[in-house]
């Protein structure tokens, strides 16, 4: 089954937000077994959206539409359905309600006359839209075995009407496949990709290939490795699977590989000390709160992180860390002993087994030649040893934070897996 | 000139990352004055790669793309030109010394047997990757007038290949445009889009018009009113942009617009501040150090923001905030008493002018019947007074996160403002 996306939102292609529906819908589907076979971004502009609509219905035999049915005059999807199918507009009792009901849920009245939820185009289906205001549209091409499915913007509201609504009706549509499917993913650190197939495993390429379609996927200093499997049996995945383990597990990217699966960084940490009984606390300062805040996107944390002290100004490395005045004098803020000061009294201050600390320099300004833009060192402590490495990263402000955060967490996940 | 983009990146389209291509370029022609017109998802597929190229290439006037030039198998991007223009590959000794020259700068040597960089369409000319190493491509269709670009995927190499090689080429293109172009932006809080154009303002939407383009687009707890306005001089930019604040300024949407352009709240907040050299520390339970990291985000930062205690258990709340172990017992982490505790406590343990304070129930677990998901008890405190206010939000946990911590910026940059 071919499905397909198109995002109405000039706003997207000036700049202004990105899309979040294209990339939920995507993961959501690829969960299920199906997948997107092609997104277009598009202005809220009649003729092109009638253009670009009707393409997508030759091409594939679902299509959904993000975007456009709110209540201002900038929304013009029902317009798409008046003109493409040759429709008119008329009251729709069933959309009225549905308008009535949602209006009530957030202790409002709906009014009609200050919009049009209820005005839609004879023989669409409205949808109900769980979180929000605005009635999706729904259209079956009974001659094609078609649907086109209009949905909000908001990725909450479009999210939801995906969800209870329009995948039902997708699941009824699709003949069951008896395939199986699963995605095996390999995670590696600080090889860049084409040295892992160019020169550390100039045949792992191909020997993926005979298990199924590979990708390579850069990600922040590191590639995940993926290989698309399919099996009639649930054996035979399995065995695919644990020989995909095998052949990882005895080649030379070994060393580099830190977890088997898609779970990210901070998911794997915080179920590793979970496993552990362990917990954890952090000191940041050019992050300011980035590594906290990862951790705790993380449903489950509380059980293990207990904290950590953002010491952007010295006073607070001072006062809240106990980081001595001496050290910060002598060899300034970024540096090897700072750093150290800053793992080892958070874990002590917090009372944790483990912690974590960085003090760099994230930019644009702040740089000097010993210690240009970039720089980082990073603290890790726990009740063996307390230790500090220094790494020299580029890019924008908010990339070095990113990078200067995931290089902490392989840092950590190493030390917390070698502790007994 | 119509510009349009092709992102080649099976990975996009089943969920696994998100594009962030689109919205930088998106995002870097708008501030030129410049816009896109479409932007296309495709998969790593050579047959749709040229029918969707070929598309683009006949809308448009320059066509770019994304992805798919590294060194691996996946990368389909060459033959693409190799189909479309019938152009054999070739050995460019242009493209080899642009991939040697970037081999140099990582110190790696450019070894051309685990690679194919130097290898491309015969006409097509190689574009130098300032930040990565494979070499882009640029073919100018001398007939049509048009450019074809391909640029890689990863966003850092993209962004410096698009802004030295690309853009430069692009303005050549263009017939210089006499208009003045400015996108007047007003940003609000608090009211949904239907109740300002339905309710508040009925006829606000349609004044706008006669200034240009309207858009309203829903943002985190708010929405933004954007007006394109044109002139073809600097003066009349200047009346229309005048006229707008004024009718801004009076209308009943007053008390909830926030600020007047493109800024972020966590960037007015800095810059207030900046203005008033005052400061500001923080103490986060539920965000987790999302308030902190927003708020480092923000270059400059440094001067305002002295930092925050990131205080996930109640131990830490108490050892760390100082929090009073009988107001935990009595009203628990999550109330009015804990959040004024954690604010007061924070600005003078901190030493700041201003601090804010959140504990609340992220899910999805932790809720109860009186504090469901979702609860958040928000604290101000300055040298006048320390008061903390409750709100309820739905959403996932990632989403409560953010509308705790946007609720948060928009009590805060209030209670600056009030203050003297």
């Amino acid at each position: 089954m071919k499905i397909e996306l198109i995002l109405i939102a000039s706003e997207i292609l000036e700049g202004k937000i990105t899309d979040l529906n294209g990339h939920w819908l995507a993961h959501f589907l690829n969960l299920k077994g199906l997948s997107i076979e092609q997104v277009t971004v598009v202005r809220d502009h009649l003729p092109t959206l009638l253009s670009v609509t009707n393409l997508a219905l030759q091409r594939s035999d679902v299509v959904i539409t993000s975007g456009g049915i709110g209540p201002t005059a900038d929304d013009l999807t029902k317009f798409v359905y008046r003109d493409l199918f040759n429709l008119a507009l008329e009251n729709s009792p069933q959309a009225y309600k549905i308008a009535e009901k949602n209006y009530q849920r957030f202790d409002k009245i709906f009014e009609a006359k200050f919009n049009n939820y209820h005005f839609i185009p004879r023989g669409v289906t409205p949808l109900n839209n769980p979180k929000g205001l605005a009635p999706g549209l729904s259209y079956f091409l009974a001659n094609e075995n078609k649907y086109l499915f209009s949905l909000p913007g908001v990725p909450y509201e479009f999210q939801s009407m995906f969800t209870e609504e329009v995948f039902p009706l997708i699941e009824e549509l699709e003949h069951k496949s008896e395939i199986l499917r699963e995605h095996f993913n390999v995670r590696t650190k600080l090889i860049p990709e084409e040295k892992i197939f160019g020169e550390i495993c100039p045949n792992l390429w191909q020997e993926l290939e005979s298990f199924g379609q590979v990708s390579s996927l850069p990600q922040v200093m590191g590639i995940d490795i993926g290989v698309s499997l399919e099996a009639h049996h649930q054996e035979d995945l399995d065995k695919k699977k644990n020989e995909l383990l095998k052949l990882f597990s005895t080649s030379s990217l070994t060393p580099n590989i830190w977890h088997f699966g898609h779970e990210s960084i901070e998911e794997v940490i915080v179920s590793t000390l979970s496993k552990k009984k362990q917990t954890l606390s952090g000191a940041e300062s050019c992050t300011g709160g980035l590594c906290s805040n990862r951790i705790t996107d993380v449903s489950g944390s509380s059980t293990v992180f207990l904290g950590s002290i953002i010491s952007y100004s010295n006073q607070v490395k001072i006062d809240q860390l106990h980081v001595s005045p001496e050290s910060l004098e002598k060899f300034g803020a970024v540096s090897e002993e700072v750093a150290i000061e800053m793992a080892k009294n958070a874990r002590k201050l917090l009372n944790s087994d483990f912690a974590y600390s960085l003090t760099g320099i994230a930019g644009p300004s702040g740089g000097s030649i010993e210690k240009p833009v970039g720089t980082v060192w990073i603290g890790i402590s726990d009740k063996r040893c307390s230790w500090a490495k220094k790494f020299q990263f580029k890019g924008d402000r908010k990339q070095l934070k990113l990078r200067f955060s995931q290089m902490c967490f392989y840092l950590l996940l190493d030390e917390i897996l070698s502790s007994s």
